[in-house]
């Protein structure tokens, strides 16, 4: 299979014809070269990464966060039932100021993302019980609903009725499209009948269906006379909106206790049965008349499940920003404490802070920088979402920042609890709840590894359609390596170079299978998500660049190479074997890492100073280090 | 700081002058370039990974496991009270079947890591709390104690009293050195008296203190007129041996709710003035008499230090059987998940299990073959434990696999987890737990980047030794890179020449620092780690090179070969840019890779039978998928 490989890159050039990059960036880049100023505009730093947009709902979160008592209450060590109706309580009290609103995820973005990730900061229940709510039970409302399902919204917005997003089944959570549910249309009663027909039928995993939703946004195989037409949407009643008593047909089960995430009722639903109005169905794209007649907007089932899949788009980015205010809390609780944690020292009456530690400089700073700029790289995201006409990438780009965004996330908490030693394995630290709590991003609203395929699949048709244009491949070598990596041109075309070569490897590995399409892309997965990383990076970076050009905050240049140089060493054998890299210079990347990282710990305590994480979101200074204080 | 980087080595010389290897490797090596043999002889397969000195040991727990009504109890989702609870009925359930003895870490050591190795399949709280009892409380008595302190050993040997290993003080973890807690003896009435002297001094997470510890072996400042003489182990009685109350002038308070090992009492212990016998000294290395000379083996005290480190040495191999164990069955319910499991297929009437992935099979096979040969390793260090003399590599070497295992754990943990999708995150699951329960390897029983930091300054030292003898150095290049990779000598010389680089440069890099040696050495940490990792991954590949000779059990030569590649790739860019593969080499590996891992896949199966687990160690058929069966 080795001999596939692409061919050899022989032709190195060195040309700039980047046009993310050009003489300003010489100004910028000669920052590097010197120490860190350290003088540190921290309302800047903390506007930059706020955004504009989101910085006024983001201030009043922090407040509420601040100051309400539902969030002074201790959710360590609580028995399930008992988070849950914590969680409860907190989403309500949310609810109830008005930080949030129902419709927010179509006419005010800014906010309900801004917020969600300032609730992040404290705790990735409440995230994930409110996407719950407003995504995945608001967003088919909204999305795919018409004017006849407004009246869910008034009593949805306050908490007063919850919703929940019945998808899964035990028999099927990636391959969505093979659920088994079915919505058969009556025509005499003009009502839908949901039915689970096999025990994998069974939807699984409905969170809040255990024991708060009153509605579940049920999808199923809508079926008239025989005739199936695919996966529709429809709003099914669980419970009684009066009395809470789960309705006729419907038995609900616990999933049970979890790694994480237990103040969040998931729940196993079978329907035997259940009628529910034609109206339920979700019609804004497809519906059926009284007499049982069916109508799409689109040719195919298979658009019509792509158009029925869309509200998961925000999903996703609204998922992400568990990762943000998890790795921005966690990284800010290791980082205080190695400041303030004495360990070892050149005399044993001289102990210093193991933030002088090598080491916990470069596992700190790398996560503390790569936060950063994916959150810069959300903005961009949800200032597209905003716009009238959703760029074609918008699908493929948010399925992507969530693959790599929650496996760095895991990455960088596992890192943090190791760098607070046996301090960071005590849940009144908080890291270990984070931990256990967001790891399922990596698994839900869409698993990675599937993610990081329609993400490669997206690159390859765009491939498809363009006519040959290559970029200039580059080839860094020379004495002064320092030289060749601080220039912001020079490493737009490492990303673009790679992204270009792996996309041609992965095609190349495809057309030269003897095996069937299937085969040929399933025996290939491993060369797709690497692609995938290749773009990701490769845009997060451009829009730091971006970012950095529209204005210059300290001390995001060296954020920006730090975490340039980490990624690429990350794939490092590949650069240097595909002829990217020079042998020679790579041996320096190193010690630029380490050089870059002691640079950006000198400044490291006013980078957390500028997410101003309300306290309740840390441990209290007693239990960073416990009774030191 | 990239420009003291090592020279770049310019001669290029392909010998093979390894004594690892010769002419039998051809035949094994043949074998790479076949379709694997599905023949396994999981028998045969299970006595190489049990090992014949543990194997009928490791039978009987098995059995033990397999029938106590204690292992048939849920441990899902409990609290803290109940867990300690059962987890205490389960160790004394086992103490009293006699599988392991109070005195087995000197007398029987096979049967004492081999049990050990067997609870981990089950549970890391048993672990844990059977080696705070036998390793961190008997280790003391047996290895510094002397026929003074033999009385301890029979009710203990039974848990009928239990004990507990009290190092740790909040101030200080890693270094050890800098303990508060003082012994002052008092000549008039032949005590010593322990006391904690700061907040900083109180005992600080020590297993089994808060609920069963009879005694503690406290570590302390042996302080005689005034005068210092080091840290020493007194056996300290917390609580009345009879009433079970606890002592005058001892407090004790619960380090409170955990990430994981909820199981386990850890406790804060202060001690006010406590007066205990002079003879409560373990006195092997240095006594008091009762006039108050203290008189000990060794002239300094940083070698009493180190002798009274030394038990540590067991502790270490013995938690990393929790690795071991919780490696093997996390991997087993993935595996076994991932041919049942199907999702996707070539048409919507035809899906297939996920093995059938190139991912699934690239995330699963990698992690199965490193376990299997550090597993193999270890049996080794056991046997070296064995000898009469140990060899002067053994303290290194136990630290150095306790940090690559715990650390290799832990991210196998986790892709098995996000290899079961959803249904990984459930409890029920089993892998949750096991994730929770081991990430603490990383840090108890010695900080990981700490151990990689002695073993580093241990090759330092064996380096400064040595005359100088170079390896020739190998150059890999040529066009075909399968018969370069699919030979023992070849990657055995890789690995030797590695090594021997890393620790020039980490010289280099420490010779040129203008600081002083102790700065100089903490700016190099992370090259320190990473010439750990360079040495651990040589000799556990020697190691199974060595038992591949012995006896070619298969699929042992595939698993050796796809560990061997995969570590080359995780550490491809330093392989490349110091000239020891060429690029066009190098880009193979990863389509290498992946064709190992498809041919192991086949034997996947039989592979996980043979480490013949206990059903109750694993998720039910029905919780391996929810209500699939
Ligand atoms: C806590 C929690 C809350 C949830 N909440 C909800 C909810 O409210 N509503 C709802 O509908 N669902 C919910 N889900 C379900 C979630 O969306 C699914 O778990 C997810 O889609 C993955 O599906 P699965 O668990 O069936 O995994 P599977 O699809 O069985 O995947 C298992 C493994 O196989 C791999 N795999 C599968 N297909 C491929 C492929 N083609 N290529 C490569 N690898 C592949 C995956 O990477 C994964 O590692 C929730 C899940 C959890 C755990
Ligand atoms: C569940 C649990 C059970 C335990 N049981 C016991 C017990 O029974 N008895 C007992 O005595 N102790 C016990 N311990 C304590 C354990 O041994 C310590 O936690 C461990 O030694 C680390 O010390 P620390 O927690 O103080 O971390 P620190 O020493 O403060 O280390 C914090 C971080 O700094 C880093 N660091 C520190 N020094 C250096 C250095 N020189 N170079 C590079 N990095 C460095 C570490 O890598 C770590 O990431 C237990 C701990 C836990 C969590």
């Amino acid at each position: 299979m080795y001999k596939n490989r692409i061919e050899i890159i022989k032709k190195h050039l060195e040309v700039n014809n980047s046009q993310t990059t050009n003489n300003k960036d010489e100004v910028l880049e000669k920052e590097l070269f010197n120490s860190i100023d350290t003088n540190i505009n921290v309302g800047e730093l903390k506007l930059l990464i706020d955004s504009v947009e989101e910085s006024k709902y983001k201030d009043e979160t922090r407040e509420f966060i601040r100051n309400h008592p539902k969030f002074k209450e201790n959710f360590i060590g609580l028995d399930m039932a008992t988070y849950r109706q914590l969680v409860l309580e907190q989403c309500a009290a949310i609810a109830n100021r008005g930080l949030i609103h129902f419709t927010d995820i179509k006419n005010n973005l800014h906010r309900y993302i801004g917020a969600l990730e300032m609730f992040a900061l404290y705790n990735n229940n409440i995230l994930t019980k409110l996407s719950v709510q407003y995504t995945l039970f608001g967003g088919p409302i909204i999305f795919l609903g018409t004017s006849r399902h407004e009246k869910y919204i008034e009593d949805a917005n306050t908490l007063k009725t919850m919703g929940c997003f019945a998808m899964t089944e035990i028999g099927h959570g990636s391959n969505v499209r093979g659920i088994e549910t079915t919505a058969h249309y009556d025509k005499q009663t003009k009502e839908f009948i949901i039915h689970s027909p096999t025990p994998t039928s069974e939807k699984f995993w409905i969170g809040c269906a255990y024991l708060h939703a009153t509605y579940a946004v049920v999808f199923a195989n809508l079926i008239i006379d025989g005739t199936n037409y695919g996966i529709h949407a429809f709003i099914v009643p669980l419970r009684c909106p009066k009395s809470g008593a789960i309705m006729k047909g419907i038995t609900i089960k616990d999933c049970g206790h979890k790694l994480g995430l237990n103040g969040i009722d998931n729940g196993q639903i079978r329907f035997d049965q259940v009628r529910i109005p034609r109206e339920n169905l979700l019609n804004k794209y497809s519906d059926v008349s009284e007499d049982g007649v069916y109508k799409s907007q689109f040719n195919t089932p298979i658009k019509n499940f792509a158009a029925t899949m869309s509200p998961f788009i925000v999903g996703r980015m609204a998922i992400t920003k568990g990762c943000s205010g998890a790795a921005k809390t966690s990284l800010s609780i290791a980082i205080e404490f190695s400041h303030i944690r004495k360990q070892f020292g050149p005399s044993s009456n001289k102990e210093l802070p193991l933030i002088t530690l090598s080491s916990q400089q470069r596992r700190l700073m790398a996560p503390l920088a790569r936060t950063i700029l994916f959150d810069l790289y959300i903005q961009r995201l949800t200032n597209e979402l905003c716009q009238e006409k959703l760029p074609a990438s918008i699908h493929a780009h948010c399925s992507g920042i969530k693959a790599v965004y929650s496996w760095f996330c895991v990455a960088a908490l596992q890192t943090c609890r190791e760098a607070c030693g046996g301090q960071g394995y005590r849940s009144a630290n908080r890291i270990a709840e984070f931990k256990n709590d967001c790891d399922i991003i990596c698994t839900y609203e869409g698993d990675n590894t599937v993610l990081m395929q329609q993400l490669a699949k997206y690159l390859l048709g765009v491939k498809q359609k363009q006519t040959n244009t290559t970029t200039n491949r580059i080839y860094l070598d020379g004495e002064d390596a320092k030289s060749l990596f601080f220039n912001f041109s020079n490493i737009n075309q490492l990303f673009e170079t790679r992204e270009e070569m792996r996309l041609a490897e992965l095609k190349q590995i495809i057309d030269n299978s003897k095996e069937s399409a299937y085969f040929a892309f399933n025996n290939a997965i491993p060369w797709a998500v690497k692609l995938g990383f290749a773009h990701m990076t490769k845009i997060v970076f451009q829009n730091s660049i971006n970012t950095l050009k529209l204005k210059n905050v300290k001390p995001l240049t060296h954020l920006i190479m730090l975490d340039a140089l980490v990624s690429i060493e990350e794939d490092l054998g590949w650069f240097v074997s595909n002829h990217l890299i020079s042998p020679n210079v790579a041996q320096s990347i190193p010690f630029l890492i380490q050089d870059l990282c002691f640079e950006v710990t000198k400044v490291s305590k006013q980078i957390i100073a500028s997410f101003d994480i309300p306290e309740n979101c840390k441990p209290s200074s007693k239990d960073l280090i416990s009774d030191l204080f």
